[in-house]
């Protein structure tokens, strides 16, 4: 089949491998109808994270039932599906407390590769949703949205707490800072704070809820934040980004007593513990459980009241792969959609 | 009046400074009927914090009210109080929000002073909660834990979510982790495991409502705890200590998905954001808003539903401050009780 691999940063190239094959039990094998290029598959293309080898890439997905293994009874071959980057069983008790992301059996989707014409899910009972009826092409693009970046800027909101009466403060205008700003809408949010200094992003932030922007960053983006709430700070912070500036922008903007959901992924993050003892603000984050989530995301897909999906700037066949990295990578684009 | 103040690392002295005045009309002046050393006092009486001169010491205090500032409203002459080591408004938005030690008007208490005969008390009404009727000895012992060690606890266990069906590993077994012990019981919590390796001190947690006893540290303790939690960790998890590795060691025992309630004054921790990120547990911790729980606190002491006091396992004379920093610098004793 056909997919995309990195051999070294730079250098991504869509090539013929292996078609995947039932491995488990538990498995089950899915034709990709459409797969996306993720903030995070930047990291290694830019080599901030090592590359051993050629890695096939992507762990955002969706698509249809091909062959499921002996032991799935849920999913069918067959079955429109959408899953998170993390295969989880969804019933250990990590799971069951809503923390499927770290589920004791999870498999991380990027460790087996989506951007291809087919991929193994793991775990298929407990990872995959079905989605009642056929998308159409809008839906679909949501869907895959959900797959990752809306679980993700969704579980970032909620693990800040983003609520009726809450002022948000987003930090990060990627695809998951914009959709954790659409998420905070939905969660009922009173104020809607978006951090950006790039007008294509702003205009996306006030299309999902975003009530303000605030384009200073570091002390300065802090003190504006101050300054837009009486001097105490938003009551609920997203930090979507994962830089060391990021996470104390993000940690400063907040009050006492306020919190913090983080989501990008750390590099190079070290908190001073005084600091933080003293900021007096609940931090939570990680890899999202996006599992949580997505069946109340596919239905409020299903029947039109989110469409996260515009989030897709650019759509490219998967031919056109390295085409796609290089535009994120050189922010031409917010967020690309593989075709196959 | 006699009062206790640090002239260096190790030099501790009684001696006659100026009777306290009001400053402000918010103010109040209590003669202190007992007062207290605490761990944290320990830093700077071990060189581990900077001493700038002579230091009037001490910030939990029990008393009475000598006299009131002309805009104190709640607040009466001759009214027996306890108060915490914060002194707030306790009306502003951080203060509603039940965060009154980050109040935006607070006032350190350390920042006065209260091993001493008597004490000026910032933002009174704010501050001072009124004790119904005459304590009893054993009573008023408890309600001076009340101002710190017992109120740190309590939100220590309030912070990592201690409650039913909730299992709660509580690292450091000084007077603040024993409390918080006592807290997790009260709130509820279906196993509370206790880590300590000091038989007397063992004794007390089991008195407060320990299940279960770790005496393992750092990797060798994560491990234990998630051996006896099957595999996951706790589910909630106070840290009571400051350092690196007690820090780590919180985060390490908790689930994902999990809790970590952080009270210790950090010295010296420094937390990697990427190992923070794949730990997915909440942290929220700083200095304890006790005024938040002193009602409550304060109830069950003069109902003797709780008996906190029994921590202070040594009593001396004011005028014997000096021993009783020296024999907890030394952990001959757990917490030192000051009369005056």
């Amino acid at each position: 089949m056909r997919a995309v691999v990195l051999h070294a940063p730079g250098d991504v190239r869509v090539e013929n491998i292996a078609d995947p094959t039932i491995v488990e039990p538990t498995d089950a094998i899915i034709r990709v109808t459409a797969a996306c290029i993720c903030g995070s598959d930047l990291w290694p293309y830019r080599g901030y994270e090592d590359v051993n080898g050629p890695t096939p890439m992507g762990h955002e997905y969706i698509g249809i039932v091909e062959q499921v293994g002996d032991a799935v009874r849920d999913i069918e071959v067959g079955d429109y599906v959408v899953g998170s980057f993390v295969a989880s069983d969804n019933s250990c008790e990590i799971c069951r407390a809503g923390f499927q992301s770290r589920c004791i059996h999870q498999v991380m989707m990027g460790s087996v590769g989506t951007q291809s014409e087919y991929a193994r899910i793991p775990l298929a009972d407990g990872t995959l949703v079905k989605v009642p009826g056929e998308p159409t092409e809008e839906q679909a693009r949501s869907l895959l949205a959900a797959s990752d970046v809306l679980g993700t800027g969704w579980f970032a909101a909620v693990a800040a707490e983003a609520g009726p009466g809450k002022t948000v403060a987003v930090v990060g205008d990627g695809a998951v800072g914009l959709l954790a700003i659409l998420a905070a809408q939905r969660l009922g949010a009173e104020r809607i704070i978006a951090m950006s200094r790039h007008a294509d992003r702003q205009a996306l932030a006030r299309t999902f809820g975003a009530t303000d922007i605030v384009t200073e960053r570091g002390e300065a983006g802090i003190a504006k934040i101050k300054e837009l709430t009486g001097g105490y700070g938003a009551h609920s912070t997203v930090e979507a980004v994962g830089t060391q500036e990021s996470m104390l922008q993000a940690i400063g903007a907040t009050r006492p007593g306020g919190h913090v959901g983080y989501v990008g992924v750390s590099h190079g993050v070290e908190l001073n513990g005084l600091d933080l003892f003293f900021a007096t603000v609940s931090l939570l984050g990680g890899p999202a459980p996006v599992r949580r989530f997505l069946p109340e995301l596919v239905e409020l897909i299903m029947t039109d009241q989110i469409n996260p999906g515009v989030v897709f700037d650019l759509t490219l066949p998967i031919e056109d792969a390295a085409k796609g990295y290089a535009a994120m990578d050189e922010r031409r684009a917010t967020k690309v959609l593989l075709t196959l």
